[in-house]
Protein backbone atom coordinates (compact mmCIF):
# COMPACT_ATOMS: atom_id res chain seq x y z
CA UNK A 1 0.00 0.00 0.00
CA UNK A 2 1.14 4.08 -0.27
CA UNK A 3 1.99 5.05 3.08
CA UNK A 4 1.11 8.32 3.89
CA UNK A 5 2.16 10.30 6.86
CA UNK A 6 -1.49 11.03 9.19
CA UNK A 7 -0.93 14.11 11.32
CA UNK A 8 -1.05 13.13 15.12
CA UNK A 9 -4.03 14.95 15.80
CA UNK A 10 -5.88 13.06 13.69
CA UNK A 11 -4.98 10.05 15.62
CA UNK A 12 -8.18 9.74 18.29
CA UNK A 13 -10.63 9.02 15.45
CA UNK A 14 -8.84 5.69 14.29
CA UNK A 15 -9.39 3.99 17.40
CA UNK A 16 -11.99 5.77 19.29
CA UNK A 17 -14.86 3.72 17.71
CA UNK A 18 -13.35 0.45 19.49
CA UNK A 19 -11.68 -1.37 16.40
CA UNK A 20 -10.09 -4.96 17.18
CA UNK A 21 -6.08 -3.91 16.49
CA UNK A 22 -2.70 -5.94 15.76
CA UNK A 23 -0.33 -5.00 18.30
CA UNK A 24 3.49 -5.78 16.96
CA UNK A 25 6.12 -5.95 18.95
CA UNK A 26 10.32 -6.55 18.37
CA UNK A 27 13.36 -8.00 19.98
CA UNK A 28 16.29 -9.43 18.90
CA UNK A 29 15.20 -9.70 15.22
CA UNK A 30 12.05 -11.41 16.59
CA UNK A 31 8.86 -9.69 16.30
CA UNK A 32 5.32 -10.78 17.20
CA UNK A 33 1.60 -9.74 16.47
CA UNK A 34 -1.35 -9.84 19.22
CA UNK A 35 -4.79 -9.54 18.46
CA UNK A 36 -6.14 -6.57 21.16
CA UNK A 37 -9.43 -5.17 21.79
CA UNK A 38 -9.08 -3.50 25.09
CA UNK A 39 -7.97 -0.52 24.48
CA UNK A 40 -8.63 3.26 25.12
CA UNK A 41 -7.94 7.04 23.54
CA UNK A 42 -6.64 8.85 27.33
CA UNK A 43 -5.41 12.16 25.02
CA UNK A 44 -5.91 13.85 21.87
CA UNK A 45 -2.47 15.19 21.29
CA UNK A 46 -0.01 14.00 21.63
CA UNK A 47 -2.11 11.06 21.17
CA UNK A 48 -1.74 9.15 24.29
CA UNK A 49 -3.49 5.72 24.22
CA UNK A 50 -4.27 3.27 27.39
CA UNK A 51 -4.17 -0.62 26.27
CA UNK A 52 -4.00 -3.51 28.42
CA UNK A 53 -2.00 -6.94 27.33
CA UNK A 54 -1.78 -9.96 29.96
CA UNK A 55 0.90 -10.73 31.59
CA UNK A 56 -0.13 -14.53 29.95
CA UNK A 57 0.94 -13.11 26.72
CA UNK A 58 4.19 -13.45 24.59
CA UNK A 59 3.72 -9.49 23.92
CA UNK A 60 4.06 -8.87 27.14
CA UNK A 61 7.71 -9.36 28.00
CA UNK A 62 8.68 -8.14 24.61
CA UNK A 63 6.59 -4.51 25.40
CA UNK A 64 7.96 -4.47 29.14
CA UNK A 65 11.63 -4.82 27.89
CA UNK A 66 11.33 -2.60 24.68
CA UNK A 67 8.88 -0.05 25.79
CA UNK A 68 7.92 -0.12 22.19
CA UNK A 69 4.96 -1.28 19.79
CA UNK A 70 3.36 -0.20 16.48
CA UNK A 71 -0.99 -0.51 16.59
CA UNK A 72 -2.16 -2.00 13.46
CA UNK A 73 -5.72 -1.49 11.79
CA UNK A 74 -6.83 -4.36 9.95
CA UNK A 75 -10.18 -4.08 8.10
CA UNK A 76 -12.81 -7.11 7.26
CA UNK A 77 -10.64 -8.21 4.45
CA UNK A 78 -7.52 -9.13 7.63
CA UNK A 79 -10.40 -10.81 10.13
CA UNK A 80 -9.15 -14.31 9.32
CA UNK A 81 -5.38 -13.52 9.88
CA UNK A 82 -6.22 -10.97 12.91
CA UNK A 83 -8.10 -13.99 15.13
CA UNK A 84 -5.83 -16.56 13.42
CA UNK A 85 -3.28 -13.90 15.43
CA UNK A 86 -5.06 -13.97 18.42
CA UNK A 87 -5.27 -17.90 18.89
CA UNK A 88 -1.81 -18.01 18.72
CA UNK A 89 1.27 -17.77 20.76
CA UNK A 90 4.48 -15.93 19.44
CA UNK A 91 6.35 -18.19 21.88
CA UNK A 92 5.73 -21.13 19.13
CA UNK A 93 4.86 -19.38 16.16
CA UNK A 94 6.11 -16.75 13.52
CA UNK A 95 2.72 -14.94 12.86
CA UNK A 96 3.96 -13.17 10.00
CA UNK A 97 4.77 -16.05 8.54
CA UNK A 98 1.74 -18.32 9.78
CA UNK A 99 -0.60 -15.79 8.76
CA UNK A 100 0.65 -14.41 5.13
CA UNK A 101 1.63 -10.80 6.73
CA UNK A 102 3.95 -8.38 5.52
CA UNK A 103 6.46 -6.58 7.98
CA UNK A 104 7.59 -3.21 7.05
CA UNK A 105 9.80 -0.81 9.17
CA UNK A 106 8.85 1.40 11.18
CA UNK A 107 10.30 4.93 11.50
CA UNK A 108 10.50 5.73 15.35
CA UNK A 109 10.39 2.21 16.83
CA UNK A 110 12.15 -0.77 16.42
CA UNK A 111 8.74 -3.06 16.14
CA UNK A 112 7.15 -3.76 12.15
CA UNK A 113 4.10 -2.42 10.54
CA UNK A 114 1.78 -4.98 9.25
CA UNK A 115 1.74 -3.76 5.95
CA UNK A 116 -2.05 -5.22 4.70
CA UNK A 117 -3.68 -3.13 7.86
CA UNK A 118 -4.73 0.25 7.04
CA UNK A 119 -3.33 2.41 9.53
CA UNK A 120 -0.32 2.14 11.76
CA UNK A 121 0.38 4.15 14.90
CA UNK A 122 4.10 3.72 15.86
CA UNK A 123 4.19 4.12 20.19
CA UNK A 124 6.33 4.39 23.19
CA UNK A 125 5.33 3.14 26.42
CA UNK A 126 5.19 6.17 28.50
CA UNK A 127 4.06 4.66 31.97
CA UNK A 128 4.08 1.43 33.52
CA UNK A 129 2.45 2.61 36.65
CA UNK A 130 -0.41 0.70 35.94
CA UNK A 131 1.00 -2.70 34.55
CA UNK A 132 1.49 -4.70 37.35
CA UNK A 133 -1.81 -4.24 38.97
CA UNK A 134 -3.95 -3.96 35.62
CA UNK A 135 -1.61 -4.87 33.01
CA UNK A 136 -2.60 -1.65 31.72
CA UNK A 137 0.32 0.39 29.44
CA UNK A 138 0.46 3.74 28.75
CA UNK A 139 1.46 4.88 25.12
CA UNK A 140 1.86 7.51 23.48
CA UNK A 141 1.36 7.40 19.76
CA UNK A 142 5.28 8.92 17.69
CA UNK A 143 4.31 8.13 14.40
CA UNK A 144 1.04 7.81 12.72
CA UNK A 145 0.52 6.12 9.06
CA UNK A 146 -2.24 5.66 6.76
CA UNK A 147 -3.41 4.49 3.54
CA UNK A 148 -5.46 7.54 2.09
CA UNK A 149 -7.18 5.27 -0.28
CA UNK A 150 -9.13 3.56 2.32
CA UNK A 151 -12.09 6.32 3.02
CA UNK A 152 -14.62 4.44 5.19
CA UNK A 153 -12.53 1.08 6.53
CA UNK A 154 -14.86 -1.69 7.36
CA UNK A 155 -12.87 -2.08 11.04
CA UNK A 156 -13.91 -5.64 13.11
CA UNK A 157 -15.00 -5.10 16.38
CA UNK A 158 -14.82 -7.69 19.02
CA UNK A 159 -18.51 -8.60 20.81
CA UNK A 160 -16.72 -11.81 22.57
CA UNK A 161 -15.72 -14.99 21.75
CA UNK A 162 -16.27 -16.01 17.93
CA UNK A 163 -18.42 -13.43 17.38
CA UNK A 164 -17.50 -9.72 15.35
CA UNK A 165 -19.35 -7.37 14.53
CA UNK A 166 -17.89 -5.87 10.88
CA UNK A 167 -18.38 -1.64 10.53
CA UNK A 168 -21.52 -0.28 9.34
CA UNK A 169 -22.64 2.79 7.47
CA UNK A 170 -21.99 5.91 8.78
CA UNK A 171 -24.08 8.46 10.06
CA UNK A 172 -23.58 12.18 10.55
CA UNK A 173 -25.39 14.09 13.71
CA UNK A 174 -23.91 17.89 14.70
CA UNK A 175 -21.67 17.27 17.25
CA UNK A 176 -19.47 19.87 18.99
CA UNK A 177 -16.98 17.16 19.83
CA UNK A 178 -13.66 16.42 18.46
CA UNK B 1 -38.71 -2.00 28.77
CA UNK B 2 -38.56 -5.22 30.66
CA UNK B 3 -34.81 -5.17 32.02
CA UNK B 4 -33.66 -7.96 32.89
CA UNK B 5 -30.50 -8.86 35.36
CA UNK B 6 -27.36 -9.91 33.22
CA UNK B 7 -24.69 -12.39 34.52
CA UNK B 8 -21.38 -9.98 35.13
CA UNK B 9 -19.04 -12.75 33.55
CA UNK B 10 -20.86 -11.47 30.67
CA UNK B 11 -20.76 -7.73 30.11
CA UNK B 12 -17.10 -7.00 28.79
CA UNK B 13 -19.19 -8.88 25.42
CA UNK B 14 -21.23 -5.69 25.92
CA UNK B 15 -18.48 -3.06 26.05
CA UNK B 16 -15.38 -4.34 24.13
CA UNK B 17 -16.52 -3.19 21.06
CA UNK B 18 -16.39 0.01 21.45
CA UNK B 19 -19.65 1.59 21.66
CA UNK B 20 -20.60 5.29 22.10
CA UNK B 21 -21.89 5.24 26.07
CA UNK B 22 -24.64 7.33 27.79
CA UNK B 23 -22.80 7.85 31.97
CA UNK B 24 -24.82 8.49 34.29
CA UNK B 25 -24.10 10.59 37.93
CA UNK B 26 -26.69 12.17 40.39
CA UNK B 27 -25.89 14.03 43.51
CA UNK B 28 -28.30 15.34 46.16
CA UNK B 29 -30.89 14.53 43.78
CA UNK B 30 -29.62 15.83 40.64
CA UNK B 31 -29.08 14.02 37.91
CA UNK B 32 -26.58 14.29 35.09
CA UNK B 33 -25.68 12.35 31.55
CA UNK B 34 -22.40 12.29 29.82
CA UNK B 35 -21.88 10.36 26.55
CA UNK B 36 -18.69 9.05 26.22
CA UNK B 37 -16.25 6.68 23.83
CA UNK B 38 -13.39 6.80 25.94
CA UNK B 39 -13.51 3.71 28.32
CA UNK B 40 -12.33 -0.32 27.83
CA UNK B 41 -12.67 -3.30 29.09
CA UNK B 42 -9.86 -4.02 32.06
CA UNK B 43 -10.58 -7.27 33.64
CA UNK B 44 -13.46 -9.99 32.86
CA UNK B 45 -15.08 -10.82 36.04
CA UNK B 46 -15.39 -8.91 38.16
CA UNK B 47 -15.79 -6.51 35.33
CA UNK B 48 -13.25 -3.77 35.55
CA UNK B 49 -13.80 -1.00 33.23
CA UNK B 50 -11.30 2.00 32.87
CA UNK B 51 -13.09 5.52 31.45
CA UNK B 52 -11.58 9.09 30.76
CA UNK B 53 -13.99 11.73 32.46
CA UNK B 54 -12.47 15.34 31.39
CA UNK B 55 -12.33 17.36 34.75
CA UNK B 56 -13.54 19.84 33.09
CA UNK B 57 -17.17 17.87 32.37
CA UNK B 58 -19.56 18.59 35.32
CA UNK B 59 -19.80 14.68 35.96
CA UNK B 60 -16.60 14.75 36.82
CA UNK B 61 -17.24 16.11 39.91
CA UNK B 62 -20.39 14.33 40.41
CA UNK B 63 -18.16 11.23 40.03
CA UNK B 64 -15.93 11.92 42.11
CA UNK B 65 -17.74 12.98 44.97
CA UNK B 66 -19.96 10.01 44.62
CA UNK B 67 -17.74 7.43 43.64
CA UNK B 68 -20.92 5.83 41.48
CA UNK B 69 -22.21 5.91 38.13
CA UNK B 70 -23.97 4.35 35.98
CA UNK B 71 -23.04 3.09 32.00
CA UNK B 72 -25.97 3.01 29.82
CA UNK B 73 -25.53 1.94 26.33
CA UNK B 74 -27.68 3.22 23.40
CA UNK B 75 -28.78 2.09 20.17
CA UNK B 76 -28.57 4.16 16.59
CA UNK B 77 -32.08 4.45 17.93
CA UNK B 78 -31.17 7.49 20.45
CA UNK B 79 -28.24 8.34 18.79
CA UNK B 80 -30.01 12.33 18.43
CA UNK B 81 -30.04 12.26 21.94
CA UNK B 82 -26.99 10.54 22.61
CA UNK B 83 -25.02 13.54 20.87
CA UNK B 84 -27.34 15.89 22.21
CA UNK B 85 -26.37 14.73 25.77
CA UNK B 86 -22.80 15.80 24.14
CA UNK B 87 -23.12 18.80 23.17
CA UNK B 88 -25.00 19.74 26.73
CA UNK B 89 -23.84 20.48 30.31
CA UNK B 90 -25.27 19.47 32.79
CA UNK B 91 -24.08 22.63 34.88
CA UNK B 92 -26.64 24.30 32.60
CA UNK B 93 -29.68 21.57 31.53
CA UNK B 94 -31.34 18.75 33.38
CA UNK B 95 -30.49 16.64 30.10
CA UNK B 96 -33.37 13.69 31.29
CA UNK B 97 -35.96 16.55 30.26
CA UNK B 98 -34.04 18.29 27.98
CA UNK B 99 -33.72 14.72 25.96
CA UNK B 100 -37.30 13.31 27.02
CA UNK B 101 -35.45 10.29 28.79
CA UNK B 102 -36.29 8.73 31.46
CA UNK B 103 -34.87 7.87 34.41
CA UNK B 104 -34.91 4.50 36.18
CA UNK B 105 -33.60 3.44 39.85
CA UNK B 106 -30.70 1.64 39.99
CA UNK B 107 -30.42 -1.26 42.41
CA UNK B 108 -26.80 -1.00 43.90
CA UNK B 109 -25.88 3.30 43.24
CA UNK B 110 -28.02 5.96 43.45
CA UNK B 111 -27.22 7.26 39.68
CA UNK B 112 -30.52 6.70 37.72
CA UNK B 113 -30.68 4.08 34.97
CA UNK B 114 -31.84 5.11 31.45
CA UNK B 115 -34.71 3.03 30.23
CA UNK B 116 -34.47 3.91 26.79
CA UNK B 117 -30.94 2.18 27.02
CA UNK B 118 -30.96 -1.42 25.98
CA UNK B 119 -28.19 -2.13 28.43
CA UNK B 120 -27.36 -0.24 32.00
CA UNK B 121 -24.56 -0.95 33.98
CA UNK B 122 -24.19 -0.15 37.56
CA UNK B 123 -20.63 0.85 38.32
CA UNK B 124 -18.47 2.08 41.61
CA UNK B 125 -14.76 3.57 41.37
CA UNK B 126 -12.72 1.37 43.01
CA UNK B 127 -9.38 3.01 41.80
CA UNK B 128 -8.63 7.06 41.73
CA UNK B 129 -4.90 6.66 41.38
CA UNK B 130 -4.86 7.89 38.04
CA UNK B 131 -7.46 10.56 37.95
CA UNK B 132 -4.65 13.40 38.56
CA UNK B 133 -2.65 12.81 35.64
CA UNK B 134 -5.36 11.33 33.09
CA UNK B 135 -8.92 11.92 33.98
CA UNK B 136 -8.63 7.82 33.96
CA UNK B 137 -11.24 5.78 36.31
CA UNK B 138 -11.16 2.87 37.46
CA UNK B 139 -14.79 1.32 37.66
CA UNK B 140 -16.26 -2.51 38.62
CA UNK B 141 -19.33 -3.23 37.45
CA UNK B 142 -21.26 -4.15 40.63
CA UNK B 143 -24.78 -5.38 38.58
CA UNK B 144 -25.64 -5.44 35.19
CA UNK B 145 -29.15 -4.69 32.88
CA UNK B 146 -30.61 -5.67 29.91
CA UNK B 147 -33.67 -6.01 27.74
CA UNK B 148 -33.65 -9.39 26.31
CA UNK B 149 -35.27 -8.71 22.81
CA UNK B 150 -32.64 -6.91 21.60
CA UNK B 151 -30.63 -9.14 20.01
CA UNK B 152 -27.95 -7.46 18.05
CA UNK B 153 -27.76 -4.17 19.30
CA UNK B 154 -27.04 -1.53 16.31
CA UNK B 155 -25.01 0.31 18.82
CA UNK B 156 -23.48 3.88 17.71
CA UNK B 157 -19.43 4.30 17.30
CA UNK B 158 -17.66 7.45 17.49
CA UNK B 159 -15.53 8.43 14.33
CA UNK B 160 -14.71 11.90 15.50
CA UNK B 161 -16.15 15.11 15.33
CA UNK B 162 -19.89 14.80 14.21
CA UNK B 163 -19.23 11.19 12.41
CA UNK B 164 -20.43 8.11 13.64
CA UNK B 165 -20.63 4.70 12.50
CA UNK B 166 -23.66 2.47 13.06
CA UNK B 167 -22.77 -1.62 13.61
CA UNK B 168 -23.20 -3.20 10.97
CA UNK B 169 -23.29 -7.07 10.15
CA UNK B 170 -21.90 -9.99 12.57
CA UNK B 171 -19.74 -12.66 11.48
CA UNK B 172 -18.18 -15.81 13.12
CA UNK B 173 -14.53 -16.87 13.44
CA UNK B 174 -13.25 -19.87 15.55
CA UNK B 175 -11.81 -17.75 18.15
CA UNK B 176 -10.73 -19.40 21.49
CA UNK B 177 -10.41 -16.17 23.06
CA UNK B 178 -12.90 -15.31 25.46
Amino acid sequence: MARRSLPLSRVYRLLESGPVVMLTTASEGRANIMTMSWHTMIDFEPPIVGCVVSDRNFTFGLLESTGECVINIPTVALARQAVGCGNASGRRVDKFEAFGLTPAAASRVRAPLISECYANLECKVVDTGMVARYDLFILEVVKAWIDPSVKTPKTIHHLGGSDFMVAGRTIRLPSRKK
